[in-house]
């Protein structure tokens, strides 16, 4: 029996859980609390910033994965001299590790992006490279769902980054709409890819996904297909990989962010294809043969919860919309938090939207809860 | 949040895990072994006949259901009297737990049945109500995919049993296939059903299960949905209902057995509907409205698979067929024991039957395995 290790208690290792369950692999979460989003495999509470309290629990699994992208790089390279297998390896996951690494990866293998520059107390000058403001900027390491991402309209707007050490800089791209492609790669090489999907944000951070994204060009098609298997075999990464993207005006794509782990804008995929992207991830990781990325039904649109999503609150949706899944986190309430997330399938993507955001606003009100949540 | 107490610790509470962690639910099973097939969920060991035990644990949980139905029905009267809510309640039950009971409650209720008489050392003359020999005689408690079940040709065949109590004799009825409603029903009373779908067996075991029945008319689909709702509501049962059908040669519909828990004949529904039994069973005694049970492909195929289903042999299937979708029940060697099942979906039934046949044959041979499986 094989056994594989997640560095991260969040909803990405909860949602590995079922499809653990399902292919006969013991799951074992290395968690931040004992009331983790993942605690019903939680085997050990720790710090993965200490490198011994990671090793103790790497060497009791076969192969160690991730829920997120901060585990510090050293910790990772102590593991794999300790003989421990590490997926994806952390030569790869140091593209997400720090998003300048990223950058330096990209621009090195030609694959389009926005312009961009890192800049310190002393490079102002760089700016020049984005094409001055208004830019984005972003904190290289230890950002997700919108935190250490601005959009910058004067250095005054950086002042208090500038002091803690590089900052990426990157052009404010016009974009029509943005993308996201995600795959999967085995240590071997074999690679499948989902259909690419339209991802919607809120407060930068994601908000719907519809899947596949509508109106795309047979180009566009292959570029992003392209560009995502490119990456994971020149970074030789192993397990899930989500490329996000801009489609700027011309409808070019461009390369946003990467995630190695499963990521939000592949959910709807557990209810709308055939294999989900945590069955695949596990299956990468675990070097099994990657599992078919058809789809069931023809589209589907998933919905983040944010603040907290009850069961009461659940009931209501699920009895006026009884096709609406529910994939709830059981993480404590706190205002913008994701909390859950919905996904409904069919035929006609207008109709999901709209029943998508009915059942999203029966969500909203009355928050805080004063009771705690499950 | 809702907790749900399952008492048993097999595959059937293994597959509601998943179904648990979309919903936001906490799952308590009360297991047998420490490795039991739910160990994951596993939260007490002990023996579910011991009243003492039982209840220490019901008193953990805001609800109480079931794995399978041999707990004695006088425990769950104690659960009951400690104001602990058991779905299905102990008078529903009653009918799986002794089909002597059923027998007696499905020709209260006029519902279609073979001839049944109930005999013991001193009722031999009750054969004549089953037609003679052969017939099928059936302990009526305890048995379960197969055990406990012999098609008999004289007293000699089941001389063994007449001592142990009373024997349940039926007729042996020249089926021409069988078939198997499955629904679901609240507290409230609401209820829903899923397509009927045909069951192959082979030595009384569940072998194969096609999504929807083929070739099926409108008055047995009317039939088949019928007798499920009416045995759901004159019998108050709450949780998934399993009704288990003849169809003779002359097209009518007679009812074998009663599952009130998810049941075999059900799992291809957790690829192939909107929403899995699983799911639906954890609604239903958690009294929440009921999901869809839309499909989400026209067909679907599972077979189980016996004895061992290690990795290595699924990663085999998997590299052939990455459709085939896998359900490990992480359960020791045993010959003709259920290892697990695997689904199929499409648009084509014969053809997912012979991909689905392939498959399985790919997991026989070299039995037993000699290390010890996941």
């Amino acid at each position: 029996m094989t056994s594989v290790g997640v560095i991260g208690g969040g909803q990405l290792a909860r949602m590995m859980i079922p499809a653990a369950i399902n292919l006969g692999i013991n799951l074992r979460v290395f968690a931040e609390a004992e009331d983790s989003s993942a605690r019903l495999a939680a085997s050990t509470v720790g710090d993965f910033t200490n490198a011994k309290q990671l090793l103790a629990f790497a060497q009791t699994v076969d192969v160690v994965t991730f829920d997120h992208e901060h585990v510090p790089l050293g910790n990772l390279a102590l593991l794999v001299s300790e003989g421990i297998s590490v997926f994806p390896p952390p030569a790869a996951l140091a593209l997400t590790h720090d998003k300048t690494v990223m950058r330096a990866k990209l621009a090195e293998l030609g694959i389009p992006q926005p312009r961009w520059a890192v800049v310190g107390e002393e490079s102002a000058q760089e700016l020049d490279r984005v094409g001055g403001f208004p830019c984005v900027a972003k904190l290289p390491v230890g950002g997700y769902d919108g935190k250490g991402v601005r959009v910058v309209h004067s250095w005054q707007d950086i002042k208090d980054w500038l002091p803690l050490g590089p900052v990426l800089l990157e052009e404010l791209v016009a974009f029509k709409r943005e993308l996201s492609q995600v795959g999967a790669r085995r240590p071997s090489g074999e690679w499948v890819s989902w259909p690419l999907v339209e991802t919607h944000q809120e407060g930068g951070v994601c908000s719907v996904v519809v899947s596949p994204a509508p109106d795309i060009t047979q180009i566009q098609t292959y570029d992003a297909e392209s560009i995502a298997e490119r990456i994971a075999a020149e970074c030789d990464v192993v397990g899930v990989l989500a490329v996000e993207m801009f489609e700027d005006h011309d409808g070019q794509i461009l390369v946003n962010e990467l995630a190695m782990r499963p990521h939000n804008s592949g959910h709807v995929l557990t209810e709308q294809s055939v294999t989900s992207q945590f069955e695949q991830h596990l299956r990468a990781v675990t070097d099994m043969p990657l599992g078919s990325t058809a789809p069931r039904q023809p589209t589907g649109v998933m919905a983040n919860i944010f603040g907290g999503a009850p069961i009461e609150k659940w009931a209501a949706v699920s009895a006026q919309f009884p096709e609406v899944k529910f994939h709830s986190y059981q993480k404590a309430y706190r205002p913008g938090r994701k909390a859950g997330h919905i996904v409904v399938t069919g035929e006609n993507t207008t109709e999901l939207l709209a029943m998508v955001e009915q059942a999203r606003d029966m969500f909203k009100g009355e928050e805080p809860w004063e009771k705690p949540l499950g």
